[in-house]
């Protein structure tokens, strides 16, 4: 068993400092308690808020210590789903996308962690001000939903923020962290450990339909591109400035750059779009992936691609990533 | 003086594993030649094919050993340009943003390593077929031209596809590499060193103007974009898929989105820019840096620059970037 020891493992009390991304509809309780199990932290995705899917899922972590994720603006709308969440002892709570004010005192005072993802420098000054225990430093590369920095220019960059103005934040990069080598990286940028999605939406334990799980083998990393088009046919009020990384195919084909279009045939093009996606059809609805995908090559248990991550990880650390320094 | 050797720095005998970005207009024959002082390879910006402007920049780097780069598809148009400047000697030729193929044999057969700088897969296995020397993966935080891939995804992938097609081909990674944590993360991620461009601009030797020069210091990772504003304005026909980041400013605020009418109002919008740039005004012009601005606070001497990215990688990777192993 790898041990890969930083801040954040010894704050949060993890053996390995990698945290699954709390994403909607994908991460489940299963893959949640597979990731702590193996040493890192769940993060079961809270979503869009459906309470009776998050108390399954919850039930399905089966007392693992896991944590979960909420869509900030979505949240705003049935905030007492956040007071219900907190009932199942989360052991850290993430806000993404939208202000976090209105929440973080709540999440704090149950003793979670509260984790803060951020896609600009605006973000981070708001998660530095309302306290957030770990900042996530998420690049364009990242699959679903995001923004436009890079992940290996902003992690140093929020790195150096945090160190001015709030020391102790821990800082989690995240976008395009598919192996053990974007592990190394984003600790030599000064982050104390990684979330990751893409990676672990390609696991055995992902709530993701077979024929999806086949597209992400078939897509090398250029294959992805970030859109509105699938926010759009599911009229989801996404604010402005975010856009969702998924899967170049025929849906985004037909759509993307002609979103008005969409918008105004939404009536039968929205239930179409959610009939695919419920049928499995990896052509003619969004697959929720990122740009990682060009190092996936293998549907895996969480567990082993959690120990390989970090194994891989460690051994690029101890040989210098090749380099001779002496 | 630090070392740092790398599969790099002993094919192309250097001392560290750091190249200076051809960077059209800016990087000239005195930053190339203070980049090879300090131990890595400095390369003069080709541009757009500006024969006595190139004589003069070889000059200036009276007699260091520097290499030189080219808009490939730029010099499609006059290509005895590189017959006239492979009589410079220059240790390396950089190709980018078009098909290498034309020009790959001419510079090889002068014992110059060919460098081809790449944006996409599809890029690569150009770079592969053509014998490449030193690949670079450029990912879309870099200043200037570029196109979508980040560049953390794209260096491992990129890795794996030379380690399987051309184990002998170096790997550069480039874009969002402001310091040495991108230089240490660039190893990591399998990268043989650095490809740097907006760090190095922001440089003494750097051919820019002073209010220029300011705006970088003013400006954090979040205040650039991917624009065609600057090309349009300029008229020149970058191929489709490459855009320039550079700074927001009152030129991209006006422009952006609205490329259609700046293409109508150019008569009158192209001089207008072409004044702004000559006298240095930073604001109704294009100005030329990446993300990697975030971490940049000082226009310092390049040989500075490429020293202290070298202590600060070796002494990340020294440290396992704060991780324990034990």
């Amino acid at each position: 068993m790898t041990r890969l020891a930083t801040r954040l493992t010894r704050a949060l009390d993890l053996r390995l400092p990698i945290v699954s991304a709390p994403m909607a509809f994908a991460g489940g309780g299963a893959l949640a308690a597979a990731v702590s199990r193996a040493g890192g932290l769940g993060l079961i995705g809270g979503g869009y808020g459906d309470p009776s899917w998050l108390e399954q899922q919850f039930a399905a972590a089966s007392g693992e210590r896991v944590g979960v994720g909420f869509i900030t603006w979505s949240l705003r709308k049935s905030p007492s789903m956040l007071t219900d969440v907190l009932k199942y002892r989360p052991a850290a709570v993430m806000l993404s996308f939208g202000d976090p004010r209105p929440f973080a005192e709540e999440i704090r005072g149950t003793g979670a962690a509260l984790i803060c993802q951020c896609q600009d420098m605006a973000h981070v000054m708001d998660a530095v001000e309302v306290g957030a225990d770990v900042v996530v430093a998420q690049g364009a590369e990242a699959g679903g939903h995001g923004a436009l920095r890079g992940t290996l220019s902003f992690v140093p960059e929020v790195a150096d923020y945090l160190a001015a103005h709030a020391p102790d934040a821990l800082l989690l990069a995240a976008g395009g962290i598919g192996d053990g080598r974007g592990l190394a990286a984003a600790l030599m940028l000064g982050a104390d450990g990684v979330l990751v999605g893409t990676r672990l939406w390609a696991s055995t334990e992902a709530l993701v339909k077979e024929r999806h799980h086949r597209a992400i083998l078939e897509t090398d990393g250029d294959g992805t591109l970030r859109t509105s088009t699938p926010d759009i046919a599911r009229q989801l009020p996404w604010p402005r400035g975010f856009t969702a990384r998924v899967r170049r195919n025929a849906f985004t084909e037909r759509w993307h750059g002609r979103e008005a279009q969409l918008e105004a045939a939404v009536a039968v093009e929205g239930p179409r779009y959610r009939q695919a996606f419920e049928a499995g059809d990896p052509d003619h609805t969004a697959v929720w992936f990122g740009e990682a995908a060009g190092v996936i090559h293998a549907i895996e248990p969480a567990g082993s691609i959690v120990e390989r991550m970090a194994a891989q990880a460690s051994a690029r650390l101890r040989s210098h990533g090749g380099a001779d320094l002496a």
